[in-house]
């Protein structure tokens, strides 16, 4: 009798695959992109960013043209771009090779135009293709996977279109290499300046700029950069002081992932695991290029200290939140958060998540005040701390350090007061209707 | 009867016009200018900022003197300055015209020396002038009216000496060409590049500077300036990338009001009128020195799409204060708010103004703490994702978003606060001696 | 009878006297330096920030080698550091000097190199040297008392190690010529740009490069002085304008204290003492070689205006928060607040300190959060407005005079909750624990 059930698992598992196989073409195949592709469509501008998936070309000129003829004609029209081009090496290269016109990248048809993504660039520079591409084994961050891990972001289909789109900007380096070779002179040179990394690496999250400009090494560069020789390759002797690219992308590798110890600073790493004593040994070898080995171990044995001491910090507002957790005192609680889109598994088995580890990659909005303040410990006070410790700015140690007192002394103070039984009434009774409705729940969803 | 009553509003008349012909002649004969120059008096310093009301020269030495006096006698006591007009076109003249010597601009009578407003520099520069003054057309903000608007709202009579100052030092743009052209080189190549923009273009109501030096444009200006060509004037073709004025005042034109869609950002306006259609073209044909038109009208449909969501944000947490002031729970209460000086309506009829149309325009201070998260949202955030949006810095974008809706929320929550019996009680009883006295109530009105 | 007991207090000071001196003995025979050596150790890297007391050679080379065998072997070993002594006037003096080799400031012997302090290069430079160490006739601030004060303040022994090792990155430039001179060209050219002095003097405490790269001086030097001739010393007439070592060294001479009139800003000073006159007139003086006296002497005045006004709000809050202490109504009081290491009169006899005066010098740990507002108010906006009113930074002054007027009000309101019985009673019952354990009381001195 038993065995004749057989044929019921086998008759589910026929149904269910070909069902499972519908649903992930099905979820994929919106006019967006990634995991939520179906909840959310692109802007116009995405296809200048993400060009392979949304690029359509501009259909103003019917014809097929040479690359003298694209010179001739766009000489006129973007006079900016011709410029550029003849300062690039491509106008005019070296050792007998060919010119590289627009068309070479562009394409010949000018209804079928398409924008040059790290693929395009690869047929010749393929050394520095792979290496780029290579990024993606170390996972992210990395410059090579940027964009797809944006898009597959589950706040990325949440978040108001015009965020995402400032978002989109900096993480389209995965796909355009005039992220910082600037279109259309595509120079080795501007590249080794710190400026080319600036314009994304800047500000609360990774404060790279402020904090090298603030540094030893950024004041010469800012003083005496200028007369430097740039055409040189980033290697020993070379220069009088380093850029972003000196030390994170030495002699020209463009590999920045292999070689990173603490990463993004997001989460607490071990310094002294078998592989990241190679990479020490590695960064003591490249500081040697101007420093003793013995001081140079001594700097980073410093960041070792500084992010200990920020992670102490962190678990111990950590804790006070998890505590507030299982007393139920946090306002809003999962249920009185919208689920993410597409995000079925939250909208009926409702978890409060609390710091990275548990998905708050979103804490920007939508959370409680307690919440927020210790994200903005993490995401911004930490990484102050961090970047000024990595980077030789010393008071961005001390005001990252002092912020993150102030946040912890705010956090504990604050729930205090909200296992008082007054203030945690209020909550309850008052603002449940905070979180379900406002710009993020209702005019969002209606319009990304 | 009746008609024999006619005497009596033409008496009233006859008696009310010369009274308010005598009120205004009087409202504007004080020490200080404006509206309400019987409010405050100048400091010493305003001299050199609003020469035409406040200067006099000094009577240091006797006599009339020609230029080339001039020249000798100050090469001794203030190098500085005669090393930089030999530096200027004024010492040596293109095409056979006259060396213009410091007494052309200053006079010659030593006990009657001027300083050089616009009108000075327009006997020369007669079409710059002629652009800079035509900005008044276009309302503030503009240059051109830049210190008469500062000196005549109500709070340049309120605040204290000190503050008002500072805001006089960027304000007298309106007075000074060197506020651009710096003295006495007054180099059409200095005016050029972004420094000569950046004195007063920073900080939080209008990070210009900021969002400009992280956009893709600034950082090739830092990292390759030092070697463009600027004695070319700002046309297609002539820089590999913009700066301040290349983007606002194309071809050298002194005029940058005309050109402008959103403005300072302060008041939403309709981008799609027939008016801003136009200037968006003018837009897109700039751009077009180097970028395609497609990509140019997509960059700003998305500063249309940032405006519109930041308004949305902005127009909700109005909402909640506007409810508030309904419910009279506002803390202080017009009552409680000293009106301004010379404020006599607002002094008999007071209402709690909210938001900038209802001209809060000094919300810097003596306000309620739930009106100041607004004033800052509006001010501070708004403003930077404004110009993030406006020159490609996505990063303030995204900053600035996420402090909008932080404090979005703040006043959400505070509202409800508010709302609670307890807290609403407690502020009427002890907090409203806070606001009738102070440093702004009673120190400043002693002492302005 | 009575004379006879002579001879007790007599032995008392023979047995304390002695006493006295083991003690003092006894509490400089730490691990560390200065009043509190035993209550912290060194870190390795503090040898290279105060080599005097913590540097020990590496000795990974045995043997005692000639300047020329020293340049020989490090031309491979480390060719950034020969490349710049190549370029230094160490490798080519000028009027037949000998050459200045490695070994003239290392020493021979490699087992017992030593790092170079200012007395070392002061046996060439003295008069620079001598300039130097007279600063410490003016007292803290002072670059030649920059280490010293940092180690004997209380909070040094009291802060966790990462964040004292950021203080003292930059309080190293009492012992290391090379703060201003980078090693090793050590070019006096480099020190007369302002860089050499940012790397410090930027942040919230002493926004130097803030201040002075938004003033029109700063705007300047950013847009033209790649074009300077900075081979000239720093007097009249040799420069378009002004870097901060043109006017706080003015001719180079290297002794910035005694010109001072306001200083760190932390106290108020008269600015019109006998003393300060005669610094006014050499402000007057050197503003001079650029500015007519008239116009320098006002800005003089404007910036004693802007001190005089912050004071008048630092004061109101500090007499709120004085109030507050009278009434018992301050948490963490000072039985709450662990007392400094090493610091018996607070353990036995606990007083609550306010303000500078009062010796709140570590006020961003283990404070109330109205003592914290209050210090911020202090050390961050009133230095904001300062060096903004100091430097010409007018959006500065507004930034600052604003954050002081948010942080007033916010004083003055949380003074009225912390009188209302209930949050005083929260407080008292619940949060005394939030300060006697944590990472500062347990973590810290665990480990310092």
């Amino acid at each position: 009798m038993r065995t004749s059930y057989v044929w019921i698992p086998l008759l589910i598992a026929a149904i269910a695959v070909p069902l499972g196989f519908y649903y992930v073409d099905w979820s994929k195949s919106g006019e967006g992109a990634g995991l939520y592709s179906r909840d959310w469509s692109p802007e116009a501008i995405f296809a200048y960013w993400n060009p392979d998936e949304f690029y359509k070309s501009v259909e103003s000129v019917v014809g097929e043209f040479s690359g003298e003829q694209c010179v001739e004609c766009h000489q006129a029209v973007t006079p900016g771009v011709v410029n550029d081009w003849r300062k690039s090496g491509h106008s005019k290269p070296a050792n007998n090779q060919a010119v590289v016109y627009c068309s070479d990248c562009h394409g010949n048809n000018h209804e079928d135009l398409h924008l040059p993504t790290p693929d395009v660039c690869g047929t010749c520079h393929n050394v520095q293709h792979d290496q780029f591409t290579d990024e993606k084994r170390y996972g992210f961050p990395s410059h090579s996977l940027a964009l797809e891990r944006a898009m597959d972001a589950k706040h990325f289909a949440d978040k108001p279109k015009a965020e995402v789109t400032a978002c989109v900007q900096c993480h389209s380096v995965a796909s355009k290499c005039d992220s910082c070779h600037t279109r259309h002179v595509f120079s080795a040179a501007e590249a080794r300046r710190p400026e080319a990394c600036i314009t994304c690496h800047s500000g609360p999250p990774h404060p790279d700029d402020e904090t090298y400009f603030h540094s030893k090494h950024g004041q010469l560069y800012l003083a005496e950069g200028e007369n430097w020789d740039w055409s040189k390759p980033l290697s020993k002797g070379n220069y009088p002081a380093p850029t972003c690219a000196y030390c994170h992308m030495d002699n020209g590798k463009h590999q920045v992932a292999d070689k990173a110890i603490w990463k993004f600073g997001l989460k607490q790493v071990n310094p002294l695991t078998s592989g990241n004593q190679i990479r020490r040994k590695q960064w003591v070898e490249l500081c040697g290029d101007c420093h003793e080995k013995d001081w140079s171990a001594e700097q980073l044995r410093q960041l070792d200290a500084e992010r200990k001491l920020s992670w102490s910090k962190l678990y111990e507002a950590e804790a006070v939140l998890k505590d507030l957790r299982s007393e139920k005192l946090m306002q809003p609680s999962a249920k009185q958060r919208p689920p993410y889109p597409g995000d079925s598994p939250d909208a009926f088995l409702q978890y409060q998540r609390i710091g990275f580890f548990e998905g708050q990659a979103s804490a920007f909005y939508n959370v409680s005040p307690i919440e927020r303040d210790y994200f903005e410990m993490w995401y911004f006070d930490n990484l102050k701390s961090y970047k000024g410790a990595a980077h030789g700015d010393a008071s961005f140690v001390d005001e990252g350090q002092a912020a993150m007192d102030a946040s912890l002394e705010t956090i504990k103070r604050n729930a205090e007061r909200l296992r008082s039984a007054g203030e945690g009434k209020l909550d309850k009774d008052t603002e449940g209707n905070i979180w379900l409705e406002g710009e993020y729940t209702e005019y969002n969803r209606d319009h990304n």
